[in-house]
């Protein structure tokens, strides 16, 4: 056992129905007087009630998806203009998003108020667009000192969508297992995200309007997202990143096809995450936990089917190989990941 | 699912034999450059060891154990006559009890090497007494800014005491699960740090001067003290400190002891902490997982063995019933609490 982790300070209130108290007690908590709103239109409803009795200074909805940093230069200069002292975001991973850049260089603190399974409330990770290209970083300045959980916020995101990103979030849980800086407590963590997952996304899924599903997946979600960000990125996001680079494949999609070949891959070498995996699954094996969830979630199950040519294999197997994580369990050959992605393509089982 | 759960910032480091490296990279990451050691005479030879080539400024043994307010006084005059900039504990609960008197009033970073499983080094609680009355508070200053686990420092604890701090632990653990101020993140915690130390403790008993069963027991001691301080006392540490104070009864002894049956008295109505408790301890209820554990250390098994009297069960009953704490899952009757001490006094069966 050798590991140095890292823990980042936050409060996190999680209590449906509660956002505008909880966020009341951490504006007080924090002494903030000049409180500026993060949130898109679609939000703005949303936004306005839960803000209700705040100081707030200025009302911000110019939020667009991946931060472009003209959006960002706009959003800390209503800041300065407005003499904000606390930013509030309320909204998916790109209002989170914008509130860091804001925080970035101005080293206002945030309260996020999640409305999505997005989980960058619980990351110091920020990130920028400049026409394509994209920029990314750790700063603990960017760290949300408070997160206001509320499980209703989330009534409103449609099953479909909330068992994909759902998904993403086990999929950062299952990688966090064998990632670059996993440790014990990462895989801990990991676990009881999984294990939130595992039974809140398929209640979602069959009742999006209750509750209890709801808590489950946002719970697990932040979870995934702490563990995520301090274990790193392992070879299923590797894999990833290599295909939806090369064929523009859908994000999510791509992420429910591939995770079950990379558990299958590495499990078998890493028994110790395979076993924490399985008992938080539920099952006798991650492998078939997964499966189950997969199935109750009506996941994708092809590459193929998102549209990636068969000749992609070849380079993209060579791509991912190059990429390859340190200390990935299974070694990362040639043959292994053109045989993985072949069988990722055609929806194989998993082996 | 509603709670309010703190995360409070500390890097840990846990590496076996190499305390020495590790705390050279903490102070340098401080930005330290005048260091004050304290360490009990009888860690003198190893606090000299993993400090060299530190820049020591003093070192101070005089360690008293419950941290009398006098000794707190000198150590805090010797960190200003000095003129300290960081503060380095080498020791057990006493010595970073110590440590965190400075930082109380300093405002002083603490850098924590634990030699024991007494889990101070993860708490922001601090502890002192004048004549016989104990005063302990929370502030997050005498929270260690970084802890240095090296397992080799652990192998001269006895195998017997460490059989006993580290059912200590355990119960630290097993009473994070219904405290008042439980939440999923502590009871995720606190599994994983029953999982670490049902691995690690019987190895210890069995092989004291092996660091594998050192390593585990140290890390699970880690997340019992980080659960339990999050989580707040709960019936288990009602009960025990009852007990010690009316009747004098010894510390590790009674945890041991009364544990059991507050696992089985409050088991049943927690089916999650059940739940929980029982795949951590990887056997079917969580009261198998924990009798086969006491049987592998050796553990006492009644209050009547440790010496206290028969006719204490009634009054203990009582003063417990008045400390009760609030949401305990089965309800603290006057009855229920009788019985259990009867058959903790006699080392009946847990029920």
């Amino acid at each position: 056992m050798r590991f140095l982790h890292e823990t980042l300070p936050q409060r996190v209130r999680f209590a449906s129905g509660e956002a505008a108290e909880s966020l009341k007690d951490e504006i007080a908590s924090l002494g903030a007087r000049r409180v500026m709103v993060i949130a898109g239109a679609g939000e703005g409803e949303i936004a306005e009630r839960v803000t209700d009795g705040l100081p707030v200074v200025h009302r911000h909805d110019d939020v667009v998806m991946h931060v472009p940093v003209e959006v960002a230069e706009r959003a800390r200069e209503a800041a300065a203009a407005h003499d904000a002292d606390v930013l509030v975001s309320i909204g998916g991973g790109s209002t989170t998003g914008l509130a860091k850049a804001v925080a970035l260089t101005t080293g206002l603190p945030i309260v996020a108020v999640p409305t999505t399974y997005a989980g960058s409330e619980a990351t110091p990770v920020w990130g920028l667009t400049e026409g394509s290209a994209k920029t990314t970083g750790t700063d603990r300045k960017v760290l949300p000192r408070a997160i206001v959980y509320d499980a209703s916020l989330t009534l409103t995101l449609p099953a479909g969508l909330s068992a994909a990103s759902g998904l993403n979030a086990v999929a950062h849980c299952v990688d966090s297992m064998w990632a670059p800086r996993t440790d014990p407590v990462n895989q801990a963590l990991a676990a009881e995200g999984v294990r939130a997952l595992r039974s809140g996304l398929p209640m979602v899924v069959e009742a999006p309007d209750a509750l209890p599903g709801r808590e489950q997946a946002l719970y697990g979600a932040y979870l995934s997202a702490l563990a995520f960000a301090s274990a790193g990125s392992g070879l299923h996001h590797k894999i990833c990143h290599v295909l939806g680079g090369m064929f523009n494949l859908p994000h999510a999609a791509t992420h429910a096809v591939v995770l079950p070949h990379v558990l299958a891959f590495n499990g078998s070498a890493a028994p110790e995450a395979e076993n924490r995996l399985a008992a938080a699954f539920g099952t006798d094996t991650a492998g078939e936990g997964l499966a189950r969830l997969r199935d109750q979630l009506d996941a994708p199950r092809s590459l193929r089917d998102l549209g990636m040519p068969s000749d992609g294999i070849a380079p993209a197997a060579e791509a991912v190989v190059a990429a390859a994580p340190a200390g990935n369990p299974s070694p990362v050959t040639l043959p292994a990941i053109t045989e993985l992605l072949q069988a990722t393509w055609e929806g194989a089982e998993p082996r």
